[in-house]
Formats: C-alpha cells, structure tokens, sequence
C-alpha cells in the first residue's frame, strides 16, 4: 500500500481492515515498552533495542523516548531507515563487508552515530582505508563467539588479538565486546537457559578482562536479547542489551520463562475465513507469503476447538470443532510463531486501540536485507 | 529498491552487484518458457502458467507471447498487478470473500476477462449480487476437492448442486471446473506422482461428466502444476494447465521426475561471505528475510565441499571444507528451496545475461496478499 493512502483507514473499526494485515495492539505494545524500560532502570546496563523485530523508525522512536540508549540493527539497510527517521545512535550488529556497503556506511556515519561488529582483520583494514579517506571515525565492537558458532572471534587470545590490530587503525575507535548467547535466548526453560547464558557472558566477560590486563580499555559490552534480558542485564560488566522481540512477543517467546513471558503478545494477523468446506476444516486467506513457519504454524486466538494445522502459500488450513461458528467471510486473528520474519513479510502495521484503526504505519525496513 | 533507480544496474558485472540479491538467468528462464510452451503445442490442454511464482508482469507477457492463453493468479491484489500491466485474460485461483474484495473484483472486471473459483453458495450470491449491481457478468470456475484437502466442493453430487445454483444466478457466468493436485504435485516420484494425479483428475473428469449428463456445459477444466505437467496436461478432458514454478525451477522441483526435471534453474540469490571464523565455518549474508526454508535451507551453487546447514534471520551458516577458498567479501549463489515464497521476499529481479545485468525488473505483486 502507499503510504499516502494510509489516512484512509483511521478511525475504522478493526473487523473491517482488509485481510490479511498486520495489527498491533498499541496499548500492549506501549506497555511492553514501558515494562523493558523499568527493567533497565534497575540495572547497570541500558537498553539498546533491536529494530530487527519491528524495523519501523516510530516504535523505535518510542523506545529511545521510554529511556532506550539508541538501537540495535541488523542491516546497514536497516540504518538507514532509522537514520533517515532521525534516530543518531545505531549498532549494527553485524559485519558490513564489500566496498559498497563500507562506502554506504562510511556516509552514513555522516548522520549518525554509528557502531560496527567486526570479527575479521581484512575487513578492520578495509572499514579503516574507507573511513580514513573520509575523513571520519568509525566505531568498533568486536563481535566474539560466545556459543552460538555463527560469527565472531573465539574468546581470549583471538580476540585480544584483533582488538590490537583495531588499535592500531587510525580511523577506527575500539569500544568494545559484542556477544550474542542465541543459541539460548529461546530455551523455554529458565534454569537451562540460565546456565548457558551465564557461560556465554563469562567468556564475554573473562575476554573483557584480558584486553583491560593488556592495557586495552573496554567501554562498551553487548549482547543479549528478549529471553535473556533479566539475565545478561544483571551481569555488573554489561553495559548494553540488545532485545527487540518483547515490543511483539510472539506464541514462541511467551513461553520463554522468566524472559518473553514478562510482556503480553501485541502482535497478529487479521485474517479471512475464505473456505468451509466442511464442519472439521476452516480454510484461511494467510499462508506462508504473509506468516512465517520456521518455529512452526500460528495459532487462531480467542477460538476455542479450532487448531491450525498447516500452511500452503495463500492458505491457512484449520481443524475445527463442528461446533465452531466461523463461515466464508468471518474474521480471526493469528498470533504468530516468529515475529520477526513475519513482520518482514508485511508493508504496514495497522495500529489499534479500543478496537479501531489509530495509526497505519509503513514498514520501512521491511525487505532491507542489503 | 525505488524502480527509477533500476536503470543503474544496467551492464554492470553479476559480480559487482550489492548482496543479497535475486538474480535470473535470462537465458535459462527464457528456455524454460519455451520447453513448457512446447510441450502445450502437443496436447489438447493450453498453459495458464500461475503469476504467484515470479509476481511479475513482464514474465507474464513473456509466457503469453510463447502461447499461453492467459494468467492464474492466486490472489486479487496480484490479478490488479497484471491487470494493470495490460493482462487481460485472468483466472484468479482462489474464493474471492468478503464485501471489499468483491467490490475489488467487479471493478477489476471492467479492464479485464477475469475468472474466478467458488466453492460455497453464499459466496456466489454475494458475487452475484455485486456483479449485478455493477452491470458486469462474471465468470466463475468451481474448485472440486480433488484430494488436497484445502478449499473446495467434493467430486460428484455436492459439485453439481452449486453448478445449478450457479446458473440461477443471473449475473454469473458458470464456465467450468477446476482441480488442484496439490497433495502430489511435488512428489519426486514419477509413478506415486502419476497414480495420484490420475486419481484426482478422474474424480474431476467424472464430475464434469456428471453435469454434462444434467445438462451443464462445462467448458473449462483447469488444475495441474510443473510437476504434473505431462500427467494432467495429457488428460484430454482438461483445457488448461497452471503450471508456474518451471519458469525458475528450484532445488525442490529439480528432482521432480518428468515433471521439474524437464526444465532448468534459472533463478538464485546471491550472497557474500560476511565471515569465515574457522577454516570450517562460511557464514553469508542471507538469511530467512531473503530465502524462504520451508522446504529445506538453499543449497551452494558450483562449489564443492560446501554444505548450508542452518539460516537465521540475516545470516545462512554453512559447513566447509578447509579447502574452500571462501573469505569475507567472496560472492556465491544459493538455489533457493522453493521459488515461489523465495521470490515474495524481494523487491527486485536482476536479470542476467553472460555475466552481466541486462535488466531490473520491480516484482510487482510481492506482498500482495490482498
């Protein structure tokens, strides 16, 4: 939809938004917020959230204003969108590698205040020419490997090792350590997902202490993430978390105890009964275009003896009890399993509050990957 | 990507374009057009290739200049995409519900030929009733439950009795039946494929049989996909095919025996190592935003000792050997899993030609679910 037609919708009642669409419900959301931010305000770490889940400079904004240090993103395309919204302070989590995206980077670091993980000494060269001839300094982390085997350096000597060589790049500033304990951010279980972050953030930890005995200062520590908020925020040595899915929380994360399960879900799909054929199978007008299925199939809400059981690519297939009362033309919202990729999959949030439309708003990250 | 910045890209280098990227293989994609245009030459039934694999206009008239004799679209906002695009004959595969998109379709019907699936009464009076308030007639095909389980009326009686209801209703045109075999379409077996595909075109072919016998013209019979090409294509009953995927063929529908594997691959997403952490770990720079994992991570294209074992959302993980020449900033291909979902996660095709980009094509339709 184009964002100049977004007016149309204010002031209508939720039940008749075209389906399939992508609804918040604004006062759970704005109660998430407020929730993670009395967290933080309890803690030594900040708040940096991660624009990954939502990818919408507003709700971003909402963050900064509730007491969040500035954002987290994914993507330098993601950045952009933020910076282009107003947002200064940004980590982009992740490296940025090719001369085109350390070009876009550099520039943006006109705009901004931006932050970058590195893992690699190549790249630390490349980052450092490129800023050099600009004329800029850029911000460094040095993303460590703390159990999730994805990026990052190993902790210790390896990562001493690369924090030397940042060093001694003029055009870089060293500020820290990021670590991501992905592996376990989701583990429903407490006690499990406690022991694992504790080792994550102990090499995080330990690694931080032998640049500081090397003489290197570490002012920045990040990690973490909606699951394990309570836990990588309490370590005294964090400085930053980096959560972004408790704005939504979806069916996975609010059976995270003790992290998703502090907030309330506000996110869902409104969709369209478009088929009945018989009493036992509802057929919806949402499939795998509009819904992600990687944590498995979402879940009707507020419908008892109705349970999804598959999705094609335009179709939510449902059992159903004889007894449920939905024909062609009814609606139901979906919660969704992933919120984060489901939001990727739309071009708007529509924004409710007492059950009808507040606000439409554009998805400016979506699709952002570059 | 804002489509007036298309024309950039133009002649520059495959290798030199920003990853994540879709690309096409021009001359691939164009053989693949042909082959399935041949095979239709051969039998009774024609091609009505489904849009909801490539969402893009120019693709289509591509397939309708090597004779197919229209489009299928799986959702109302991809029919106004082609419509839009000066496509004129359309057959939307799907119940139309709901008093908007109604409303939609008969205004849609006025710039085009457009057909549409039913399978419930209601829904046809409500069409009815919208069609004739706007002075249009419009024509509808009944979806026949041919096995899959999803929408649609069951074979025989309960087919025939909305057939009748149908030509009650005055500003409804009944044109026939459609079928889709989508339990089986993908099943890499030819043999399983073949039974169960012949198995649910009897029942459609007996259904219309059965209307014929009370005196119901049925004039369209449409079903079938690129793995059951060959099998329903053949039935001499059916008069048109929605084959869509064999436009891109993908690392699933490669090994569909007499059915994908009579086309090649032309569509990848190409990706940059974004770190190389150990000599046995590549990790690159797309992930579930960019390439849909349904039905299986994508697969390395032309490098040996290379294994995608996990995506997240931004990055794709894979194992390697200590060979690999692979460092941060090395480009490569993936084969996408499955097209069609893949496709819906992009702004843009760059369409390839001996190495370079010879085109950029807006996927018009992406995220048009409505």
């Amino acid at each position: 939809m184009s964002e100049s037609l977004h007016g149309v919708f204010i002031g209508i009642p939720k039940e008749e938004i075209d389906t399939p669409a992508l609804l918040i419900d604004l006062d759970i959301m704005e109660s998430n917020i407020r929730k993670m931010a009395d967290f933080f305000s309890t803690v030594n770490a900040d708040l940096r959230p991660h624009t990954k889940t939502h990818k919408t400079p507003i709700i971003a904004h909402k963050q900064i204003e509730a007491g969040a240090i500035g954002v987290t993103c994914a993507k330098l395309g993601e950045a952009e969108a933020m910076v282009h919204a107003g947002i200064r302070d940004i980590l982009i989590a992740n490296q940025i590698v090719g001369k085109q995206k350390i070009a876009r980077l550099i520039n943006l670091a006109n705009h901004s205040d931006i932050m970058v993980a590195v893992d690699d000494p190549h790249n630390v060269n490349q980052l450092s020419a490129a800023a050099q001839a600009k004329g800029v300094t850029l911000r460094v982390l040095i993303e460590v490997n703390i159990g999730m085997d994805r990026c990052g350096t190993e902790p210790g000597a390896p990562t001493l090792e690369l924090a030397q060589h940042i060093l001694k790049s003029e055009a870089l500033r060293f500020e820290g350590l990021m670590g991501y304990e992905g592996h376990t951010v989701a583990n429903p279980s407490l006690i499990e997902r406690k022991i694992a972050t504790e080792k994550s953030m102990t090499l995080l930890v330990d690694t931080k202490h032998l640049l500081e005995e090397n003489g290197i200062p570490v002012k920045i520590m990040s990690g973490g993430g909606t699951g394990t908020h309570k836990i990588t925020g309490a370590f005294p040595e964090m400085t930053e978390v980096q959560a972004g899915s408790y704005v939504f929380i979806d069916a996975t994360y609010r059976n995270v105890e003790g992290g998703g399960d502090q907030f309330d879900c506000s996110l869902s799909v409104l969709t369209t009964v478009i088929s009945r054929p018989n009493p036992t199978r509802v057929i919806v007008d949402a499939g795998l275009k509009m819904l992600a299925k990687e944590f498995g199939v979402p879940q009707p809400i507020g419908i008892d003896g109705l349970e999804m059981i598959g999705l094609s690519e335009e179709h939510g297939r449902m059992t159903a009890d004889a007894s449920v009362d939905l024909t062609p033309g009814d609606k139901l919202e979906l919660l969704p399993t992933h919120c984060c990729t489901t939001v990727n999959l739309h071009d708007c949030y529509y924004g409710i509050r007492d059950g009808v439309v507040e606000s439409v708003w554009e998805i400016a990250a979506r699709g952002k990957s570059q």
